[in-house]
C-alpha cells in the first residue's frame, strides 16, 4: 500500500461508546444541561474522535502553512501579484504576519510548507521544503496537477501531519498562502457539492466586480474543460446558496452533482485544486489516522476537507471547523461536511488565522470535562426535575 | 461629589485621534484591508477607548464574579432552589466551576463578590464580601431594592474594578451568580429598551413553557407595579424581538419606551434590578473611568450595561460585548447598545463564561496592532489599486 493508502485506511469513525460516554459525563457536571452550547458537542466530538472519554487536551497545537501557486492566476482571478506568496511566507517565517500574532496569543507553533511554491526558498528555521512543482497549471484550461503531482502533495501533508504529532503536537490546525487559491477553492466546492460556481465564488481577499465576473467564469470554464460539471448546461448563474429541497431546478443538479461525484476524488483534486489543497487534503487525513484532532481554518481548508472526505469519509469525525469566513464557498462546504463553525467574525485572511482563533474554545470545550465538579463532588442541588 | 458621580463623570468617549490612527494603522498592515473583519473593528474601539494606538494588550484579564439572591425566586420563575447560588459561589472559590475551566484557559484571575446572596459566607482566599443586603425584594410585588442599596451595590462593583486594576488588571471580564436573575435581567431590558416582556424572556437555564409564561406574567407584573411599563397596555405577547420600523405597533411602543426612559434610570435599576446587576454596572463604569476596558459576558451584563449606559453613555465606548447568550433579551441589549458580540455558540450558563471565552479573540486583535509587519516594512508587495 501506498502511504495514501495507509493513511485512508487508518481512518476510523467516532468511536460511539466514547461518544456516549462524554455525553453522559456532560450531564452530571454542575451546570444546567446542555448551558455550553455549541462547546459540549465538540467536547463529544472530540471524544468520539480519540475513542476516550474525556478527550486528552487539544494542546499543544501545531500550525502548518502549506504555501503554493497557482496557473490559474494569469487568468486575472486576483488582485494580487503572484510573487506575494514567496513574499508572505518570507513574512511567516520572519514572524510578521497575522498569523504569526495569533499564533502567538494561542500558543501554537507555526511550520511553513513549500509544497508549490513558483520560486526556490532559503532554507530557513520553520521553512519545510516538500515542493512538488512550481505552481499548478492553469485549471481553465486543463487539469492543474498531475495524478503524480496530487499525490505527492497529498503525501507531503501526510509527512508534516506525522512529523508534527511526533514532535508532540495534540491538535494541528490547517493554514495556506497562495495567490489565487480561492479561485480553486471554489472550483473544488463546486466539484464535491454540485453547487454552481455563482454562489461559492467570492471577493476573495479582495476583488472589485470585473473581476468577480471573470473569477465566476473562470471557474465555470474550469468545471468545463475538466469534466467536471457534470455534462450539463443547467449551472445558472443567479441561483446562489439554494438548496436542492427549495429548488426546482434542484433535480437536474443533483444529476449534475452525481455525475461530478463519480468523477474519481483524487483526479477531480487533481483537476481543479491547488498543491496546497491537496497538501492540506493530505494533513487532515494524516492527523485524522493518528486520532489527533484538525482544526479546520477557512475556505481553503473547507474545500480541501471536502477532498479528505471524499477518499475517506469518516475523516469527518477528526474535525473541526475553526471559523466560518466571509467566502460564500466556506458556507457551502461547511455544510456540505456537516461541521458547524465556532468563529464567524467575516474574517476572509486564510493563513490559518481563523483556526487559530478557534482552538482556545476547542481547549476550553475539552477543560471542562476533566476539571469541571459534578453535581455530587460538588454539593450542589440539582434542578428540580 | 459621590464615588458614583465621580466615576461617572471620568467617563470619557472613544477619542478621535486615536481611532483615526488605529484604522490608518490597520490599513498599512501586511494582510488585505478589512481581512481580520470584526476583529479589525475590536482594536480599533479599544485604540478609541484608550485613547491611544495601538491600544495596550488588555491583559491581564481579571473576571469578577458578582453574587446575589433574588426575592422574585419566590414567583417561581425558576427550577432551580435558591441554595444554589450558594453552594456554586462555593463551587467557584473551590475550582470546580465552568468558569474556573475557562479562565484557567485563557489565564484570568477570579474573583467571587457577595453583594447579596441570601446567606452568610465563609472568608476564603478569592472571595470579596460587599454584601449590600440578604437578597433583593420581590421585584414584582414592589421596588426591589431602597435607592440607598442600589448606589451601594454600585459602588460596591466600582470598588471591584478600581482594586482589580490596581492589582494590575488591564482587562476586565463580567461575571453573575444568582438564581432567577434573567429574570431581573429581562424587567431591565424591557424598561431600557422599551420591548415588551414576551419577546425578551427567556427559558435561562433551562424552564419549561408552563415556567416560561409564570416569568413573562412576573416581569410584566413588576414593570407594571414599579411604574416601568409607561402606563400603556399596549404590550402584545405575540410581538417577539420586533424592530420600530417593521412594526405597527412601533409608535405606541416607542411611547411606552419613552415614558419608561423618563424614569430615572437609578430608580430604574433599583425596581427591577438584582445586587448584581446594579454591581456589574458599577464595575463596568469603574473600568471604563479607569480606561481599562470591559468585556461582557451575557444577558445579565448586558442588561447591567444598559443601567451603566443610561449613567453615561460614553461607557459603552469601553465595552466589548464577549458573546450573545442563548437568550433572547440578551440579543434587544446588544442592539440597544450597538454592540456586536464576538462569541455566539448557543452558551446560556453565566457566570463570565461567555467573556472569558472571548478576552483570546480581543488580546489577537490588539497583537496585530502591535506585532504585525507593514507592506513597507516586509517588501510586500501590495495589492493592485
Amino acid at each position: 500500500m501506498t502511504i495514501l493508502e495507509q493513511t485512508v485506511a487508518a481512518i476510523r469513525p467516532a468511536d460511539p461508546a466514547a461518544l456516549a460516554a462524554a455525553r453522559a459525563h456532560q450531564d452530571s457536571l454542575t451546570k444546567p444541561r446542555g448551558a455550553l452550547g455549541v462547546l459540549e458537542e465538540v467536547a463529544v466530538r472530540l471524544a468520539g474522535a480519540a475513542a476516550v472519554s474525556p478527550p486528552p487536551l487539544p494542546a499543544p497545537a501545531a500550525l502548518a502553512i502549506f504555501a503554493a501557486d497557482h496557473g490559474v492566476h494569469a487568468q486575472g482571478v486576483s488582485p494580487w501579484p503572484q510573487e506575494v506568496t514567496v513574499q508572505m511566507v518570507g513574512n511567516f517565517l520572519a514572524g510578521g504576519a497575522v498569523v504569526n500574532a495569533f499564533a502567538a496569543q494561542v500558543g501554537a507553533s507555526v511550520t511553513v510548507v513549500d509544497v508549490g511554491v513558483a520560486a526556490d526558498l532559503h532554507p530557513s528555521p520553520g521553512l519545510t521544503v516538500s515542493k512538488v512543482a512550481y505552481g499548478t497549471a492553469d485549471l481553465s484550461r486543463g487539469p492543474a496537477m498531475t495524478a503524480g503531482q496530487v499525490v505527492a502533495a497529498l503525501e507531503a501533508g501526510i509527512a508534516v501531519a506525522r512529523e508534527l504529532v511526533g514532535q508532540g503536537a495534540r491538535c494541528l490546525i490547517t493554514g495556506d498562502m497562495g495567490i489565487a487559491n480561492t479561485t480553486a477553492s471554489a472550483a473544488l466546492i463546486c466539484a464535491f457539492t454540485g453547487q454552481d460556481a455563482a454562489g461559492v465564488t467570492g471577493r476573495g481577499t479582495g476583488i472589485d466586480d470585473e473581476t468577480l465576473t471573470r473569477k465566476v467564469e473562470t471557474v465555470r470554464r474550469a468545471l468545463r474543460v475538466n469534466g467536471l460539471d457534470g455534462g450539463a448546461e443547467n449551472g445558472s448563474a443567479d441561483a446562489p446558496e439554494r438548496t436542492s429541497a427549495a429548488s426546482p431546478a434542484a433535480p437536474e443538479r443533483e444529476q449534475a452533482s452525481a455525475a461530478g461525484r463519480a468523477v474519481p476524488p483524487l483526479e477531480t483534486l487533481a483537476a481543479v485544486g491547488g498543491l496546497e489543497h491537496a497538501a492540506i487534503a493530505g494533513f487532515i487525513l494524516g492527523g485524522a489516522a493518528l486520532r489527533v484532532p484538525v482544526i479546520l481554518d477557512g475556505v481553503i481548508a473547507g474545500s480541501a476537507a471536502l477532498a479528505a472526505a471524499a477518499l475517506a469519509p469518516d475523516v469527518v469525525d477528526h474535525c473541526v471547523a475553526g471559523h466560518r469566513s466571509a467566502e460564500p464557498g466556506h458556507r457551502a462546504a461547511l455544510e456540505h461536511l456537516d461541521l458547524r463553525p465556532l468563529v464567524e467574525l467575516e474574517l476572509r485572511l486564510g493563513e490559518g488565522t481563523g483556526g487559530l482563533l478557534a482552538h482556545p474554545l476547542v481547549c476550553a470545550a475539552v477543560r471542562v470535562m476533566h476539571e469541571v465538579a459534578t453535581f455530587d463532588s460538588a454539593g450542589v442541588t440539582d434542578k428540580e426535575a
